[in-house]
């Protein structure tokens, strides 16, 4: 069995691998070969402990994510993923959960860059710079020639560490600390938001969104909320990377129910990836993302062939 | 974190320490501090993946089993359990689950000879020498001072296996293979069956049970059967380990279904631990065992502090 480490999930695959992979898992969300049974919650006081198995035909995997918001010294979101061998159920190898969720929520995010920005565009914006804003802020690097990238986020920590983790994965790209989140979208073509908000973190100035990719990876409950109303009033279509985000996320379930949107306007972004001509005739576009485990099992099988490879990890026998 | 072989979880802590270790399990079943939440079914054709969550006041653990009937070169049972840090989520250790699961389940086992047989009881038999009913044997071998094993089982190979096992564990015991089930029975005081039987593997004989200790750990799902009626009309009480097993084992459902037993006969092992004059006044007695993911929960915290004394197992870095 491998033992495969965050440093080495990081590595092991190159970032358009990585977005490529996520592209493929989109599209297999609605193939019958694969199966994603609703995640399971144990709830222990104000902690929490995740569980979401994904089947596929050749490898199933089980993430275990432990979200304890009151850590100080250690993360609050700490896992861990083991990917097995479909035909025989051998566990083949235990990896850091929260470097896969990391990059593959980043990877995600970027699939949703790849078909709904302008290609040429130079300038991304993030606003939130935890751990995931920074692996998004990496991985679009490699989707879109990038000149610069304006962020913000209120902990000067969080700045801190941002730009320290943009100059050892992307030394080459220009990172932009700004005063506030429209300092952000002003600046940016593309506007990422990862954050834990419960009210919008965009500002609701029509004229400030109008023509801009906004690509959502916070909100993944009810109560959660990073997308204003006037986002809603300037797209076609909101683009959703799992049919759970309907249930789950504040940025839709909020909208429907103000009616700035109807049921009909949200679409998976594999229809889009299939018939690009669906993409309608409004430059302001939104994805909003809230993962599946199905994207845990291609990210693991896409870190595990790579492994295998280069011959990267422990081996142990259990 | 560790990682915990199933050589170092065999002998990491002396089997009178498992034996202790399931009897304190058994009574926190009752204790509200500990959770086990259902356990969690994910089908694969006619393969399973079984996840198994169990939270304590100071860990947690998940165990991941795989049941794929038709492995060849592969157990059909195999398995990884993670603990966790009950305090920060953090992972702590990544087990063979397999084995934790051997060895929980055959300490369990000891517990009913403990708290049901005659201490002075010199023969045991097994009825099934698969990898559980090994682990059974040996661990009995150190709740009772026995003279000799008796046991059965149709395939030669696990009767070898079988031998060589307790070679290995137990040299000083004699163990005897036997022509039937019922060779086992005449011989034996405590009668163990571990077996995937869907019919009654202990011959419906009154005569020849009459005064025996039962000790069930096979019949796990309502299909499955291993106790004939005689030993029912023998018994004052079918002693359980789990309340579980009302609804999963057939030698509970049938047994009420054919009013061989009234639901008020079934009575937690726990109650008996604190309470022995529960025992009654016959001298056959019946253990079912099926198992509950709190014993996993203590047999991993019992691995890991013995193995953090000890200094066994890989430390790997995720």
């Amino acid at each position: 069995m491998k033992i495969l480490s965050g440093e080495i999930i990081e590595s092991a695959a190159e970032p358009h691998l990585w977005i490529d992979a996520m592209e493929v898992a989109l599209q297999a969300l609605k193939d019958a070969d694969y199966k994603t049974p609703d995640r399971m919650h144990v709830s222990m006081d104000a902690n929490t402990l995740l569980i979401m198995p994904s089947v596929g035909p050749d490898l199933f995997s089980t993430k275990l994510v432990s979200v304890f918001p009151s850590n100080v010294k250690q993360p609050a979101i700490q896992g861990t993923l083991i990917l097995n061998d479909g035909a025989t159920g051998e566990a083949l190898a235990v990896f850091n959960g929260a470097k896969i969720t990391a990059m593959r929520t980043a990877a995600v995010a970027c699939v949703g860059i790849r078909h709904l920005s302008d290609p040429m565009s130079q300038y991304l914006g993030i606003i939130g710079a935890g751990v995931q804003g920074q692996h998004l802020a990496w991985l679009a690097t490699h989707e879109r020639d990038l000149e610069r990238i304006y962020f913000y986020d209120p902990s000067h920590q969080k700045v801190v560490e941002f730009m320290q983790f943009m100059h050892k994965h992307a030394p080459h790209i220009e990172v932009a600390p700004c005063e506030d989140e429209q300092q952000v979208i002003t600046n940016s073509e593309i506007v990422c938001t990862a954050t834990t908000s419960k009210l919008p973190v965009i500002p609701n100035l029509e004229d400030l969104l109008l023509g801009k990719t906004f690509i959502s990876i916070g909100s993944y409950k009810p109560d959660m909320r990073e997308v204003p109303e006037s986002v809603y009033r300037l797209i076609d279509t909101v683009w959703i990377d799992s049919e759970l985000a309907k249930l789950e996320s504040g940025d839709l379930i909020h909208p429907i129910e103000n009616e700035w949107i109807k049921p009909t306007q949200i679409k998976h972004l594999s229809t889009l990836i299939q018939q690009p001509n669906e993409l309608g005739f409004r430059e302001t576009r939104l994805f909003k993302s809230v993962g599946n485990g199905i994207f845990d099992l291609f990210a693991a099988k896409l870190v595990y062939q790579k492994a295998m490879e280069k011959k990267l990890g422990f081996d142990v026998a259990l």
